[in-house]
């Protein structure tokens, strides 16, 4: 016997015949004499139709009242997969946020603070499936607050850390975790396992199949994760800490990424002096703009040189009038920009290890012509800016390069 | 400065242009120096899709589960009137049900036990819009529950009699309390004040502009009331325990109700001994089958008479079986029905001193040769059965007699 906890996203849960298909995968899991959880999501275009009231009442709201309103979405949802449940003959019920998510920090953006697990405890050891809407909790204040969106992959990571559960199963639209975008690559590669950490840098450069503060939450609680299709009955993809047996055999690079969503400053000729870089980043961070790529080298015997880093393609006119505003401290000559930039990036536990990994990527990319505007590398991820134009041919490349193609198209 | 609950029904918040026409009405009475609270309706049309999802999910569901899917609609309505109001400028916060309303009883049909007014007083002292969802809120075991539909109107009064209101105005999609039914008599006339009494005798016999449970409470706590359109600025009705002032001017009788949710049933040559009636009511009751007009009297002389009553017409069916059930302990010869009956009542506090109107009413159908079916008589109220078919004559002709006709029609 084990404790489970089921998350099910939006699209499964859009409509009554899909929330029954889902009360049958909950059934067959709770009939196999495991004690289950189900966090479900608002039936898909309903958190957005919220919000766009939201919108139209008030341009700013405030978060709390919109709190009040998007929570609406999952309790629902919460509330008929419970009936559904009981339909089946199978002893449910649901439980609000409210009654046992206790959240902190900003309305519209909450932390999970604390899962409070006693009531959940006596449902599920009197054998009762607990359903539970996701993305929600209630603040120091006793009022409502939902943790962002995508956060009911959070609820659901938090609820199993907080009930000690033995694994969560994140049912989504995809069957798995791939080896890179399938619509780049049609023979990208679904992944029997992948780490917490390379799932978070896959995450990180946009393969969005679970918000990645679910996955940080999920490491630091050694939580085993599944990421699986809700409509098809196949093995999905492990999210596990580390790898282990069969998974060891694994290639060493466990995915590409790509990002489109990348724009690149160059300012020239900055004075070679401690504190030029942090005269240009602080403004940028106060003001909210995430910087990512920075490439900085002195020139030997210059007294000057250039600075290139990326800002989020949407930040990137707000990043030059913040730059203008600080070209006093800062003493750039020019301010350069370009926004038909893109990064590919490796991402494998193998780089760890195996250096020859990132200099079979950048002999690849040399290989094709295709040209290096930038180049970053953390412990498991090695990151090259290339012109957008560039962007799939590289995936597709390296793909290929560091043996990920399967067999036939996906 | 008064203390106001002003309570908008689902026609007033259906959609955000209408619920900024709500605010702007609420803006007012706070720019007035009052101390309001609102209470909100769903959307119109959102409690039946609601509801709509729980029948397609499960024919027989969870009470309790129903209550978490349809309590959604008025969360949403208050956190966007909230918003709308800041908006405005007005200070404004919404509170959910289950931070203050304590209900008991049935799930999906419960009863406002006792609002928490502590966290409210502090809110409305500090020059806070209180935005509550009607319709309702938290049980014992810490659950949500409904109050049954058309619940909002017993929320408000609730609220406004728990927080001392000095009244509570109910906005609705009439513009007060009428005569009669303007569609039977088209120079109906709105009423400028009624008593608790004699709207709930109107209420109970068909005039659905509260819901009867809302009025009862507001008697009881002395509560005035007022109906209004949520549309135009008209004065609308207020409903007082006890006439005075220049309402004494008012006819002695308030209204004239209509009513075909009506049908008859004769059990002939019933034993005139005592306990017979009573074996044919409590089978009944003990159905749940609500027992209106009883007609009954013993012919001197004879060992046995006719018993005759009517029940809802939804509930005839039943009836009957109920009674065939029990033809033993009732022992009647025949069972007759007639389900093309309905009733005409005139209501009003003048019954108590004027004996002379019961008697204007049978003279009056007598004179257009309307044939009374029966008739039964409560302290405020004179209603006789007619013929389906005679029923909206009766009401003119009664609507006439009474002296109640507008100079023009509504």
């Amino acid at each position: 016997m084990a404790r489970i906890v089921m998350k099910f996203g939006g699209t499964s849960m859009a409509g009554i015949e899909r929330i029954r298909h889902v009360a049958d995968r909950v059934r067959r899991e709770a009939e196999d004499g495991n004690q289950v959880l189900v966090v479900v999501s608002a039936m898909a275009g309903e958190t957005d139709r919220l919000v766009q009231f939201c919108r139209e009442a008030s341009a700013l709201h405030d978060p709390k009242e919109y709190d009040v309103v998007v929570a609406s979405g999952e309790q629902v949802t919460a509330g008929l997969l419970a009936m559904t449940l009981q339909n089946m003959g199978v002893n449910a019920r649901s439980f609000m946020g409210w009654q046992l998510v206790r959240a902190s920090g900003v309305h519209g953006n909450a932390r999970v603070e604390k899962v409070e697990g006693a009531m959940l405890d006596d449902s599920l050891s009197g054998g009762t499936v607990a359903v539970i809407p996701g993305f929600q909790g209630v603040s120091d204040d006793g009022r409502l607050a939902t943790l962002g969106r995508g956060g009911s992959d959070t609820s659901a990571v938090a609820i199993a850390a907080g009930l000690n559960a033995d694994r969560c199963d994140i049912y989504t639209d995809v069957d798995g975790v791939y080896t890179t975008d399938p619509r780049i690559v049609p023979r990208a590669r679904k992944l029997d396992a992948i780490t917490f950490e390379e799932m978070l840098e896959l995450a990180g450069v946009g393969a969005k199949v679970l918000q990645p503060r679910s996955v940080g939450l999920a490491m630091r609680e050694k939580l085993p994760l599944r990421v699986l299709s809700a409509f098809e009955d196949l093995p999905g993809t492990r999210i596990v800490a580390e790898l282990s047996g069969a998974d060891m055999e694994r290639n060493e690079i466990a995915g590409i990424a790509a990002d489109r969503n990348e724009a690149r400053v160059t300012l020239t000729r900055i004075a070679d002096r401690p504190g030029t870089v942090a005269a240009v980043i602080g403004p940028l961070a106060e003001a909210g703009i995430l910087v990512d790529m920075i490439v900085h080298a002195a020139t030997q015997g210059e007294q000057a040189s250039d600075l290139t880093f990326t800002v989020p393609r949407a930040a990137l006119g707000q990043a030059v009038a913040v730059l203008e505003k600080a070209r006093q401290e800062t003493g750039y000559a020019d301010l350069l920009t370009d926004d038909t930039v893109a990064k590919v990036s490796i991402v494998g536990v193998g780089l760890r290890s195996n250096p020859q990994l990132a200099a079979t990527m950048f002999d690849t990319l040399a290989a094709h012509t295709i040209n290096l505007l930038a180049v970053t590398a953390s412990e498991i991820k090695v990151s090259a800016l290339v012109a957008e134009t560039d962007l799939e041919h590289a995936v597709r490349v390296l793909h290929t390069a560091f043996g990920l193609d399967a067999e036939k198209a996906a």
